[in-house]
């Protein structure tokens, strides 16, 4: 996300998250270091995934607690909001292992970094499966926290057990989207509407939509809420969406920390891609399809994919939904349900969110 | 396990549990659906794993409440057990992943069932991948539905709080003992002390020892009962994973469903292998090394191993080890904290996960 001015309704939350991962981190090494000392590098590389990121869920979770009434930096939410950043480290590291990442935020991926003891240490057997055998148990284990830290998080069992709804519908959802993403991927999907639909599973809902549920139902203002916040969260989730697949197309890569062109080099079936085949004549869709997916892809074709993408008039089409989605979310705001406190942070996040440059 | 008289302490929590994930994987499924119909052969493949098994978790902790004096067939136990099933399938579908195994239980692997999908289908890129990748994804959603259908067994939420210590214990340390493991067998560790490590996380605390302090903590008779189900778990956990290596080398693939020998020819680091290196002299010991974990291992290597394993003393010692912990696991069952109703049941299961021919 763009530069900050600090503090911003992001940079606080982060702070306060940052403390309760790393102080439940501690007091989960020791645990594990009690099973047995060799757990040290698998907990370093669980630590190391958790240590990077922008917290987007816990800050959303955060402030739809605040929309919802609830106190400025009460650590319970802090630590609830916090739980959503395990399940993301689950899902980021079984994702590099179902792709074959090699690099996560430009550092080695959790299944590269076991691989490499592996070798490292001279072990018997395939270094590549030990890794990726290794970051699916870590990754089990993060999913397990994450459930793990939310009912530890001190809100009494039944505040707790009112905001399960929420919580368990995310964890459904963005599995369910990750599974329609890779069958999308392998079908060679080009129509809209399933482009549409894994943005909503996978990046609206659990992105933005459910973790503000979480916020307003530990704030027992989830009836109140709910559909305020699915009135701001789904369009803007989508857009968000979208701004990440324009950036994989033409992001500079020292900002994004991928080089432009990756995601057309992966072959991902995004909006983008969808509105560009049906958009442009169909020599150039034919020839912008033969290219999609092809890892070597040289800078000449990135370039004329990136030309088509902008002639076709789909990049365009892209810039007005996002300003559209914008739009829509920010009005969702205008409702009286919604405490004070969180109407300009939540304005400054769909800001953040839609025209950031990484 | 052995043919059960019938009804016996497993069948009768069996069919109850059966029920529960019946009736628990209906109503997801039609969730799943909503999201997308696409994602019926990952809900197929999710109840094909869950179908299967000897309900070995939910039946300990059925009977951990039972003699905690819980009531008889109280259907909030019977779901808070069931739960269990399902961190279990997560378990196996993540395992076969890691251990590239075709088979379990006679049919194939879910990732075998979905990369035969993708070949069915004709889609593009690589079937094993997708398989794999797939496979990881529904162990996910097994892992949080676990927890999900925990919480919602129907106990007060305060109840449910107290029994997440052994809940979460439980599944750390599954993961954990999964690791070690994993790294067990690329290190081609030797040492009795590594291998009854694995055993104590991976087996006897994971399906017996946590199994029952749960159910005694949704009984409220954790504090009682913690010391007395260890000093029964723990033992009886060892004693049955070593009737299970000892099954693994020499039972009848009629009854166990592998052949004879599979262990060694996946070079698995049991109590057996160590006790039988460390037993054999030099010669012998060098021979059985570098046979195990041969792939392709002939009938005559397996014959000359099991003989070895036979004449070095190594398996009768691993048998008077599994008589031992029996003897132990049963005097623990004399605490006059247990409620009786449980006593026999529990003495019952002793028998069945040691005297077992598959």
């Amino acid at each position: 996300m763009a530069p900050f001015a600090s503090p911003s309704p992001v940079s606080v939350v982060r702070s306060a998250v940052d403390g309760e991962l790393v102080s439940f981190c501690a007091s989960h090494r020791t645990r594990l270091l009690e099973i047995g000392e060799e757990l040290a590098p698998a907990m370093d590389a669980l630590e190391a995934m958790l240590s990077g990121g922008k917290r987007l869920r816990p800050t959303f979770c955060y402030w739809g607690w605040r929309g919802g009434g609830g106190a400025d930096g009460d650590a319970r939410v802090v630590r609830a909001a916090a739980s959503l950043e395990f399940l993301q480290a689950c899902a980021l590291m079984h994702d590099d292992v179902i792709d074959r990442s090699d690099t996560r935020r430009g550092l080695p991926a959790t299944h590269r970094r076991l691989a490499a003891l592996h070798t490292e240490h001279g072990w018997s057997g395939d270094a590549d499966s030990f890794g990726e055998g290794a970051a699916i148990l870590i990754g089990d284990l993060c999913l397990a926290w994450s459930d793990e830290m939310y009912q530890a998080s001190g809100f009494a069992p039944e505040v707790l057990q009112g905001g399960r709804a929420p919580f368990d519908a995310m964890r459904t959802e963005v599995m369910a989207g990750q599974y329609l993403d890779t069958l999308e991927q392998v079908r060679g999907t080009e129509s809209r509407e399933a482009a549409l639909r894994v943005m909503r599973y996978k990046a609206a809902k659990y992105t933005i939509e459910r973790p503000l549920h979480l916020g307003a139902a530990l704030a027992g203002r989830l009836d109140a809420l709910g559909g305020v916040y699915t009135g701001y969260g789904m369009p803007l989730g989508v857009a968000f969406q979208l701004r990440d697949d324009v950036l994989g197309v033409f992001g500079d890569p020292g900002t994004t920390g991928k080089p432009a062109g990756d995601d057309l080099r992966e072959g991902k079936r995004t909006l983008v891609v969808a509105e560009t085949l049906e958009r442009a004549d169909s020599g150039a869709a034919d020839r912008f399809r033969s290219l999609l997916g092809t890892p070597d892809l040289s800078e000449a074709s990135v370039e004329w994919m990136c030309a088509l993408i902008e002639d076709s008039g789909a990049l365009k089409a892209c810039e007005r939904l996002i300003e559209e989605y914008s739009e829509q979310a920010l009005s969702a705001l205008e409702s009286p349900e919604l405490d004070g406190s969180a109407r300009e942070p939540l304005r400054w996040l769909v800001d953040a969110a839609t025209s950031r440059t990484h």
